[in-house]
């Protein structure tokens, strides 16, 4: 029987639960021996009771363990690419959440971290592993469409988050479309080479106050000469609007929200039907479990991960050109 | 350029004005020479303004012009046996409305006249001209689903019709399912031998009062080995629903409503779409023309017509059957 | 901390080790302790490896436990009501796969042994805990259709078993037809009082050899009025097919499948979409997990479950009543 | 009695059939009085059968009829405008098919004309008179969805047009989003006040050879803030792909296409529904019947025309600043 892969999670907010949860639920042969968060004492019970060994405090005492094989950085956005430079030289494999970071060389540092140390790596960018956006790329690649001409990914969330993180959080194009940044590389296999964000303060006017925008339609150029567009908001009234649509030369592709149930209601009023999945939780749960077996399978089969570290840098290049096309009104390349 | 085919229209009810209108609007060769009804006076000024020469108060004023090819009958049910008789020995084409009769044996002698006088006779199921079902059938034919196994034909009324309708009707299974009887034997192509009638007074005691049922499942066999089922209601509030469905040893096929829009509007409240067509004159229009393109065409052409005598007989028979088996509350084979 | 339920599992075929594994994965306060199954050597790794302490040969260790608070009986059908017994003696709760047996007086005495025993006992009915129907009977019970006039139960496996299965299952209406038996009393909360199946042999004359019909459409008359149809077929080549609808007086309801996917692909060919979810593990999955949620809660809560031993035995009797009317060609009523 | 409104017809092309064969099919008090075509042998025939009395080759011998009330102008892009100021100055009303020009000033010219005689003129954006996008308008200005965030466009043909077309159309944003520049602003409203045209040739070459492009995603600023996207393409291959989206505060509205049936069939092969109506005639053409009620309406009850001369001239100063976009690869503001 082959030895469990152990792991360490750093970072015990949302998206570390759902990582901890997961795994312990769904990989028989993966431990998750330690946690570490600086709130350790609040998550202890929790933890102990997943069957955890070890809560910290500190991140260093998960990557000074050596029977840990990997960790799963899950800790706030500022402490990414040092805390992978860390543990790269400690030799562990990593998964990270995304964005690496928002500091273009703060990324090459973290990647160059990485390679030296010949690690696995892997972003989070889970939305590759949802049963519909897999089967759109997998439809693309075995050519069901032809060549891609237009692609146009919808994604808007249900309400916008507390002004607090609007002010923090980079921005609209870095937090929330970095997603559809990757999607777009993700679906079409090429990379884009120009941006322009046509965007607004449509939903709340304090989002403008704190400096940033509610409501875009960004249009991009790939290098293999397709053209797409991403249709944001902070605010869709009706629910998480996760949606892609591609044209080829032969054939278009498109993908509906998932819903609830399937259930259709006829009145004199009308017919009803669900509205999407409430938010990311419901609608991507599933891609959590899959992009995690992703990561282990590529330390126990020594495979490339499917999201690479290059993957983690292209989206926030383009997020930042996203947002510096918005502020100068036009066009902005990005360089190779 | 050939002769006009002229033709005279008996009975200017709703159903009458609608073909008169058709004709006249869509068949530029075909000539709507006269028109009688027994409230002639109410109808003339809207017969000449449609450009018909002749408004008659006696059907056989029709029938002695011997410019007339053809005469459509849409008279009061209990005179189209009889009228038939005497246009066929007038040696006219005819196009009769459904039923022909509720009475099997003047239905015979109907059709016996036709026979003698070798004129063209086609009875009015208009629903076999519809692009739905139209292209069901032609999807049987084809074998796209291989041999027919179950067929399911769903056909609910938006508001039950007057009591006074119901009293002098036939009854439901006779003036509203006999559409269905006819849908069950032109999509399968075989002939019914069992029926088994599951009904009920659901919508209103009324109806029950005036000896009739308004909710309906009847269960059908048919001479191939298939199964069918048929569902009514004099009533659903959400619109007319007219849908089918068909499975069979190599797929399905299924038939939604269609509505007069596609929009959908997602709020808070749900994803809303639009009802079916409000009622029978909104969905089947377009078969009323095409039910007299293909009378017309039987005539140029010398063909046969597409619902013939027999199509006539068949469903009339089947509906005392249904009849039959719900006041015994068992099946009825149907004799050959 | 509450104490841990303790859950012996009897019986590790197919439906055995998905309610061992959906329990160790999803429920963090019940220890599933032992596992009996004739073939215990079989199962001893994989159950060792779930985490279960004691694998057993013999259900009576398991009986025998004193720590055991509940069986989840999975054996084959022929020993439901022989363990029910012995269990309910024993003091145990009791989750019982269905059907409890095809012998009505052998049900009887197994809930007989269940009332004197004053133990939990909850029926494998799963459906019932689908996120579909669940809410399509909410949407019942809360008025928002008013009164059911017409319920359709659309039932198709997507393959036939194997003709051995065939031969011992008790044919079609009692091994498949059974949950949908269940299910038109689950929605519309009334029982039924007439049965009469119009059933044929259209997918595989073998299947007619071995005495059993494979395509039945099955009319239904309920004690509140409303009628209904089952449609069942052992093979739509296109999938698990399972679907409902419901007319009421103020509105309808359908369910359509599941799918695997949102994607839509338009070519030339025309416009392609996923066929439903590939069969009950697929689809039912979580309602497995569900109805363990159920019955854990009412052990936990000391409530009714939801599915109770009547609930076991009403679908059986509807069962036995369809096969009558098949074989008779007549409709049958059930006795109060 | 209402004297019979007298119309004369100019041009006998593919729309000029249209017109005429919808007025005199649907509009039993206007009449088709005369037609004009350089062409006239050629129709000749064709317009007597249809009861036109007089065939002429120059439009000149209509606008000589003082017995002529309107003028359907369907003749050459290139001579609207002339026409137009022709016929105003003789007294006809006028319905103008779009473009009215592609010169600025002579569009002026035109409208300073009309505006000078005092007629009713309507510009044949027939779009506006469609069921669906009808119904959208209408529910944006009931407030059903808040005030409007993003308008999105899908505007694609299912071939290209013949290159001798393409090099004299004016390009495909004069030629075919001219439709869809006006839908954005009988959507929302509002007037568009900066485009982003993001092109290629991405169908055929011979299309960027004749110096235009055949894919756009146009990016839109709206005076009200909202902003937009027009998606287009000369060959989508599964057909004639229009449809519309519209995010709202207070929720959204989508329309998706017609097509020729509902039918579904389902095999082993997945889940096979209709393609889109094929093109602009099969889905557009109860909007020529409406456009031309509209237009007869706004004569006999002296209104204005639902499609003024501005929402002719809009269009057309859209479309040449997307194609400036394109060639300076920046947004282009519209001046007011």
């Amino acid at each position: 029987m082959r030895k469990k892969i152990k792991v360490g999670i750093i970072g015990a907010g949302r998206i570390g639960v759902i990582h901890a949860t997961n795994i312990v639920k769904n990989f028989s042969d993966i431990e998750v021996k330690s946690i570490a968060d600086i709130y350790a004492d609040k998550i202890r019970d929790w933890a102990i009771g997943l069957g955890i060994k070890h809560v910290y405090d500190d991140y260093r005492s998960i990557l000074a363990d050596s029977e840990i094989d990997a960790v799963i950085i899950c800790s706030p956005t500022n402490t990414h690419s040092q805390i992978t430079i860390e543990a790269a030289q400690a030799g562990k494999h990593i998964f990270c959440e995304k964005p690496i970071d928002y500091d273009v060389d703060r990324i090459h540092a973290a990647l160059n971290a990485v390679a030296q140390a010949g690690i696995k790596f892997q972003v989070g960018f889970n939305r590759r592993f949802d049963h519909n956006f897999k089967k759109v790329r997998e439809l693309i690649q075995s050519g069901a469409i032809g060549d891609v001409q237009i692609l146009k990914v919808t994604s808007r969330d249900p309400a916008p988050p507390p002004i607090e993180y609007v002010k923090v959080s980079g921005g609209m194009f870095l937090d929330m479309t970095i997603h559809d940044f990757d999607m777009v590389r993700y679906l079409t296999g090429s990379e884009v080479v120009e941006v322009y964000a046509n965007a607004g303060v449509l939903v709340n006017p304090s989002i403008g106050e704190a400096g940033d925008v509610d409501t875009a339609l960004i249009s991009l150029k790939f290098k293999n000469g397709a053209i797409g567009m991403i249709d944001n908001c902070r605010q869709a009234v009706y629910g998480y609007d996760q949606r892609v649509e591609v044209l080829g030369t032969k054939g278009s592709i498109a993908v509906s929200n998932d819903t609830p149930t399937t259930v259709v209601v006829s009145t004199n009023d009308g017919v009803l039907s669900d509205k999407p999945k409430f938010f990311f939780l419901e609608r991507y749960m599933e891609s959590f479990a899959a992009e995690m077996a992703e990561f282990f399978g590529s330390i126990v089969n020594d495979t490339d991960t499917k999201v690479s570290g290059i993957d983690g840098l292209k989206p926030v290049l383009i997020g930042l050109a996203a947002k510096k096309s918005y502020e100068d009104g036009k066009p902005v390349k990005l360089e190779e």
